[in-house]
């Protein structure tokens, strides 16, 4: 087993990144140096005084030539422009990650623009929350859940199991697939919920007495609504670069709502109270067998 | 004002009833008895073990003479059985309030069937849990949160402070309507929820992939279900009774998608984006000037 790199880059030192950070120094304490970068060198810096990361660096310095562990914590747009542009200025021999929340069109974009001598692979970890921000990270983010890996074409073993560390090390549990697989698996099990609780929301908000609404709203509302608070940007990205499981997808609910509005156009009263009750076994079946 | 009657009566003793009667405890100590049934008398007896309630009936027992209040918790369906066939069987002078997910019919059943010398307003506490059942109550469930108030035609001043009373002793907000605008408000600041969440589950569920979409789900499938798991029966009678809302605003929902999916066709990047930003903006300012 390959040893884990004692010197890292973390860029886009969010609430996933930051994250990510905390559980490292948690593992390591001192013997790890993390490099961070943010948006700005101002936010960097301010992470560092926060003892998240070790050494501020701007989002586009040349990072130095022996980190051999690169994680991309940023938006996808700016995964993709990082493998762009930036790759010739991430030293040799080193394995870079991402943890976008889409994963084909990074990896097809990895494997077309990567100097052969830089690893590539693709993880997803399934936590998050709409606090963004490294001020709101924390070391039990990832604890439990699942993080998915989807390898590069040339993915090596060693690079993997580099991955591995950091999974098993973070307490998330990883989960291998191809890029294909997740991006339609995540299209059901998260990206439609970040995109219909937007909708709720913009739909509610549009009634004349949205006003009304609002004062008498309460947790039923906050909880279904929770995913339409996080970040826009993150969330642009993720429809755009799976727009065709997510077109499906919406398509697809569509036709739910049509099978519901039938059920109580034809006054099934058995057949709604029988939905309602499949719904919640499914769900509290979810939580027993599933989550933790 | 009228004084708070110290005998009174839960009728459905269950996440809601059981709150009730706990914040009522807490209030007025050993000078409250609470007589309190549920679904069976078994299940009312151990309430009464519990201490939610003091003296445990059956569901269809004449109340004691001397019963000044009587609350009925019970889903929808149960709620207008009880004002239909057991109106004779509470005793004359009584106020009788209910606490279900919609008004309209509520009220025009308690007019035209409760005899005269019964009084009856309807109420609807914005309150809940997807964790049904008085193991579930707690006395700071209402806290904070919107309780709202319909009248009927022949309230009484008295009757309305001593609902009032009731839910400024629980610590909740008191919000007076009329029915017909309870219904339609209530439909989007909570019953779309309802609806929508088991949608959800049924949706996804019904993929061919379901069993590795279930292992990858996390956070965001566990909030934005929640409401998936809530009763199927209240759920059932809520949709019911307020089908011709319910209806409206599901086919609302569905042009709302159909917005969405026009800025997906048209690769309206920005527009996504600020789709997005506004969605999260509404939310966050609710959560900042509604939700406490």
């Amino acid at each position: 087993m390959k040893q884990f790199p004692n010197r890292i880059a973390i860029l886009g030192v969010g609430l996933i990144g930051g994250s990510i950070a905390l559980g490292l120094k948690k593992h390591f304490g001192p013997k790890i140096t993390i490099f961070g970068s943010c948006a700005s060198i101002k936010r960097a810096q301010i992470a560092k005084e926060m003892g998240i990361i070790d050494i501020a660096i701007g989002a586009k310095s040349q990072l130095p030539k022996d980190i051999r562990l690169v994680i991309v914590a940023t938006p996808i747009r700016t995964i993709l422009k990082i493998l762009k542009s930036h790759a010739v200025s991430i030293p040799k021999n080193t394995l870079l990650i991402d943890v976008g929340s889409t994963k084909k069109t990074i990896i097809e974009e990895a494997q077309n623009l990567l100097p052969r001598k830089l690893s590539f692979i693709g993880t997803h970890p399934m936590a998050g929350s709409e606090m963004s921000g490294f001020e709101n990270a924390s070391v039990n983010l990832f604890r439990n859940k699942p993080w998915i890996i989807c390898k590069a074409k040339a993915t090596k073993h060693a690079d993997l199991s580099i991955v591995e560390q950091l999974i098993s090390i973070l307490g998330a549990k990883p989960v291998l697939m191809n890029p294909d697989n997740h991006d339609e698996l995540t299209t059901w099990a998260s990206h439609i919920f970040l995109v219909t609780t937007s909708m709720l929301v913009k739909n509610v908000s549009r009634q004349k007495k949205w006003r009304e609404i609002a004062e008498i709203a309460s947790t039923g509302f906050r909880d279904s609504t929770r995913l339409a608070s996080d970040n826009p940007v993150m969330k642009r990205d993720l429809v755009f670069t799976n727009k065709k499981n997510i077109v499906k997808a919406l398509k697809n609910f569509k036709n739910e709502i049509d099978i519901f509005l039938q059920l109580l156009d034809k006054n099934k009263k058995a057949g709604v109270r029988e939905y309602f009750e499949n719904a919640k076994n499914i769900r509290d079946g979810w939580i027993a067998n599933y989550f933790s």
